[in-house]
């Protein structure tokens, strides 16, 4: 490295002291400003969306989690060409005063994020989200309506984010009567495009409305459009999916580390039983027995290399799958009722695919097909992509659930399929995947991660409706040519 | 929407209270653990690159603000089947000590969110994440030794990252001698894989050194490999980039509103100048009268209205695009010497556009071609991606630069090209992007955003390096049949 010394040593320019000076902290809510393509507010017509998804994520998941079958109101206003102001409404239990600026302006602040329970909101970043970039875009605070039951009063509470601390600016705060027995209304005033097509509102309405049978919408369109009904396809709850701990198999040695370490007195076997699903006294006992550790040692007096020991005893005992009951699907019943709220007079097939894991985290694949009645002829299949029931429209490319389909050989199915393309056909292919944690690509959660336990999974649901299709084509076929020779030999007066 | 009334009544499940009680805030180090994919860290053999890439990004951005020629030396150690140490070592400004735990284990702190000025990083997350995913898969602190100049003693401190609170934990701290004037080393150990190919650490570090032809690198390669030596191929420092204010045609309401409210005793009209590049007393005065804002008004004082109207005349307004002096693009006689760095006895062509502006970003796109020489003849081009002097190794799909290069129709080239593919020929072709904030996908920052004039510049330096190609293929072949015709009449013996 001798090369440098014979150069001209350049002027200095800055040194350690005057660069640390301009060191400083970012927050979340100044860094998601910033970079607010990531959460799916890239340009106006996203944006409008991605705000009407984020609060009806949160209206669906809050019934659900309250045992109430969801009643939603969206309102779409025009304020002026590209401002919009957006309100969605639910029956849900309402929100306790003191959690509504958090909720609703603080970013990274939720229930959901630190728990393993499937649900639509997983990060506690979307409606703020969406508040931010409204009070961005127009200056406008964000509005919440809340009652949580009858007989009490409704909070009304105007809301702005202090981007510089990421904390909630509550600039007006009242009590006013609502004729509702409980539930939330959240407004907000944005720039944004109304448009429709595969990646508007209105399609992801329809969409919501497929993958959640029990959900009543109204949805009223700006512009004067006609207000849209869509009443219950199911008067039964999904059920409620269950809370887990992580399971053994998938758990980071640094994770392992810091649960033996926070767990206070507890004996090592207690706190593995204690931090893990299926994992049994015995189970506990067994792994300590081939880590050479001793159980009854307090798991925060474990060494490092006995951490280790353990990470990798767990890694190798047999442990039984996460239990089936934290995934909730959909049920092939309810996808064909789904589908027939949308694709009328068209033949339907379903499937559910027992759980299967990945990472530690269970999931379950599901499939629909609907082929034929009002649906295009010589098209492409139209493919509707669902995540724990929330509809996913853009990224199809980067999405595990579009590639599955495209590397499927429809043509075993007796479809044409152009190579790497879609099916050609009169069909719509559903596909849904239900689990505790969703690998979404990015925080927008517009596309699923390629797991391959998860392209697996879809790729056996898509082929068992595939060869259900087939019989009913052939089935349909042979019923045809029938028709047609009997007809050959039936007297044409 | 009478139908829900006619339904069972579903048993409750939760309630507004007990809800309230599972809510809590998510730390930044906590979202970014369970999500590390979107920083890069999704397997085992990207987070290896991705915390070389983070670790040498920081020490070259380092290293240009003080002025110093980087002299940089990579080493990975394989301590066992999938576990590395990684230490990355330069001899830039060092840190000073109360510095260093924030910058290596907090997320979101840095020097470089706050200010448009381009640099390699722009998050302040990179090499702390890169810290958290070493923690989580091997338990293992990060190791920093720095110095901040010749007679100072060194600071070697071990540190974690405490990531409920995300805030560093120092483990160890103490005062060493250090046979170096002044310099950085950061050490990590962490899962990793080990491989070459295009997205291999290998692979990383020979591009960093065609886009960084001031760069002195040593890289010792695991497994007893040859380490490598890439001496100088410029003994000039890139021209300091200047800071930028923001750009009057790229800014938000939102933060337009923001600037005027905390523009303390300053009037309009000062604010407006002192806010914004480019914008000048008169300017400002132009402003104001097309706003129906009195300039002398206290900017704190304007009402929502005014500010509004102030931002539909600062978007109106003409004005001049930011001053160039902010982007540094590497030229096109370094790009040659670059691609000379890498590809033997090829011909060379480069170009360097003007600036031009997205979003209000000033930005510039450089171009490079490399034909012939040792590159494989009937292969498809290899195509290298830079943004800010940054080698783009994942997501070539999701990137514009890439799109940009399918796009164009190089059979008006003279080369083969499948249709909609790359084209075909021995044949580098290198683009760079340099601007005050590259528009990433994601934080992993692997693909540039398909901004449209982003695409068109980039279309654009690729269509003249294009030209320049095609003169001297056609050059070529006349003097080849030349020589042919020649051959013909000459006599045989």
């Amino acid at each position: 490295m001798s090369v440098a010394n014979l150069a001209p040593k350049p002027a200095r320019r800055a040194t350690a002291e005057s660069m640390a000076q301009k060191q400083r902290e970012i927050s979340v809510s100044e860094f998601f400003t910033k970079n607010r393509h990531l959460l799916g507010f890239d340009n106006p017509a996203k944006a409008l969306l991605t705000t009407v998804k984020e609060a009806v994520d949160n209206s669906l998941d809050a019934c659900e989690e309250a045992g109430i079958l969801p009643t939603l109101l969206v309102e779409i206003f025009e304020i002026s060409e590209n401002r919009y102001r957006i309100a969605v409404e639910d029956n849900g239990p309402g929100i306790v005063k003191e959690q509504i600026p958090k909720i609703f302006a603080k970013l990274l602040y939720g229930s959901k994020f630190h728990r393993l329970k499937q649900a639509r909101g997983q990060q506690g970043i979307g409606i703020s989200a969406a508040g931010l970039y409204a009070m961005l875009t127009t200056g406008k605070p964000i509005l919440i309506l809340s009652k949580t039951g009858k007989g009490r009063s409704a909070r009304k509470v105007e809301l702005r984010i202090d981007t510089r601390k990421n904390q909630p600016d509550v600039l007006k705060e009242e009590q006013i009567e609502w004729d509702k027995d409980h539930g939330t209304r959240v407004e907000l005033e944005l720039v944004g495009t109304y448009r429709g097509g595969r990646t508007g509102v209105d399609a992801y309405l329809e969409q919501t409305v497929v993958a959640n049978p029990h959900l009543e919408l109204e949805y009223r369109p700006p512009r004067g459009g006609e207000p849209q009904q869509y009443p219950r396809a199911s008067h039964e709850l999904p059920r409620e999916a269950h809370e887990i701990k992580p399971h053994p198999h998938g758990v980071e040695l640094g994770m392992l580390l810091k649960l033996m370490q926070d767990a206070q007195r507890m004996t090592v076997k207690a706190a593995l039983v204690d931090s893990f699903s299926r994992v049994s006294p015995a189970l506990a006992q067994s792994v300590c027995a081939a880590a050479h550790v001793k159980p009854t040692k307090k798991a925060p007096d474990l060494s490092g290399e006995e951490v280790e020991r353990l990470h990798k005893a767990l890694g190798e005992v047999k442990v039984l799958a996460p239990p089936a009951t934290c995934v909730v699907p959909i049920g092939e019943d309810l996808i064909v009722a789904g589908l027939k709220r949308r694709y009328i007079g068209a033949d339907y097939f379903s499937t559910t695919r027992p759980p299967a894991v990945y990472r530690g985290n269970p999931f379950v694949v599901e499939c629909g097909i609907a082929y034929g009645g009002d649906l295009a002829l010589e098209e492409p299949a139209e493919v509707l992509r669902f995540a724990n029931r929330v509809p996913l429209q853009y990224q199809p490319k980067a999405c595990a659930i579009s590639e599955a389909v495209y590397e499927l050989n429809w043509k075993n199915y007796g479809l044409g399929q152009p190579r790497g393309s879609l099916p050609i056909g009169p069909m719509a292919i559903f596909v849904h995947l239900a689990s505790v944690w969703v690998p979404f690509t990015s925080e927008a959660k517009e596309a699923v991660a390629h797991y391959p336990e998860l392209l697996r999974e879809i790729t056996l649901a898509l082929q068992e409706c595939g060869r259900r299709l087939a019989q009913s084509l052939r089935a349909r076929a042979r019923a045809e040519s029938e028709a047609k020779r009997k007809s050959l030999f039936e007297p044409r007066w």
